[in-house]
């Protein structure tokens, strides 16, 4: 196998490219210019150098414990629980929120073989157990696992005294209630709210 | 910027990828293990090392002349002449090809200042000096810029007693005639032909 191909092959696993766009793609680094093929490639072969799981948070992060967890200003009775780093950047991302995160990097997927040890529920336990969290806010995501995933922490910290909440579900801004699948619709039902 | 966020911004720049997907893609790298990253960063780093354009046919190869060029088996009087390599691997892939090719890596195309001259018609011309060329396939897209290319290279090599064919058009195999746009069906009606 020549260096383009095993270039495409490896392209191939990158998720959402099959091996059309890893074909147009291998072709479009050939013509790029080789300061740029350098830096890219650099970048990836070191990636994992540079960067860490946040041994607070899980977020990831050049120092350890994070920008978001060393930051003092945040609120710190508040804790957001998110399946991914991702979801920590868009929750930032709205600048709504200004408490602290913790990222589980999953969901109870038994299917999957992820369960609670998996996912490290014990850190988060321990994390709440000096009692300054006042607030968990639980945003995983509103599917099967991300529900099962919220049960089950509800029962795991039920007992602390500490207030368990999780994200609304509802109609997306600018979604169309033509469009929207009946359990969407049936959760915006009712949650409903008064005008303000 | 971060390591994490300079990495972002150049695969933005590859092809296909807005930022939502080279966000995707970097926290999948993240995810990935360090040889896979080593390896991908390796081969993007030194792609242009190992791959050259072959001196005779344009295709990318990393022995210059290409395999296909040195390939004494191929039919040396029939010259397929295609806009991109990816149109050639394609060709190579139907396996019903047997003779050479002449990549030009472009089109003519006033508006993006891709002339004649850029194309490096007069490479194609002199390669066609020696008369071993008996017919020259013109496999470029049936897009307004292709069709400009076809009757420029036509008119450049008409006095030169070489056949000049160029790709059938009209209805893809699988394809509904319902939405099929009005040129497609006007060629394919013009160019019909009889059953076999």
């Amino acid at each position: 196998m020549g260096p383009l191909d095993s270039l495409i092959a490896n392209l191939s696993r990158l998720p959402g490219l099959g091996k059309k766009s890893a074909v147009r793609m291998a072709f479009h680094l050939l013509k790029a210019d080789s300061a740029y093929l350098t830096e890219l490639g650099r970048q990836i072969a070191t990636l994992k150098d540079h960067i860490v799981r946040c041994s607070v948070c899980g977020n990831y992060t050049e120092i350890d414990p994070c920008e978001i967890c060393s930051d003092v200003r945040r609120d710190q009775t508040l804790l957001c629980v998110v399946e991914q780093v991702q979801d920590l950047m868009n929750l930032e991302a709205t600048a709504e929120y200004r408490g602290l995160y913790h990222v589980l990097h999953g969901v109870i997927a038994p299917l999957d073989g992820v369960g609670p040890a998996e996912l490290g529920l014990g850190r988060l336990e321990r994390r709440l157990s000096d009692g300054s969290v006042r607030e968990v806010i639980l945003a995983t995501n509103p599917t099967l696992e991300g529900d099962t995933t919220v049960l089950y922490i509800h029962r795991l910290l039920g007992a602390k005294g500490i207030k368990i909440t999780r994200l609304a579900s509802g109609l997306p801004v600018g979604g169309d209630l033509e469009y929207a699948d009946r359990l969407t619709i049936a959760r915006a039902l009712k949650a409903r709210a008064g005008i303000e």
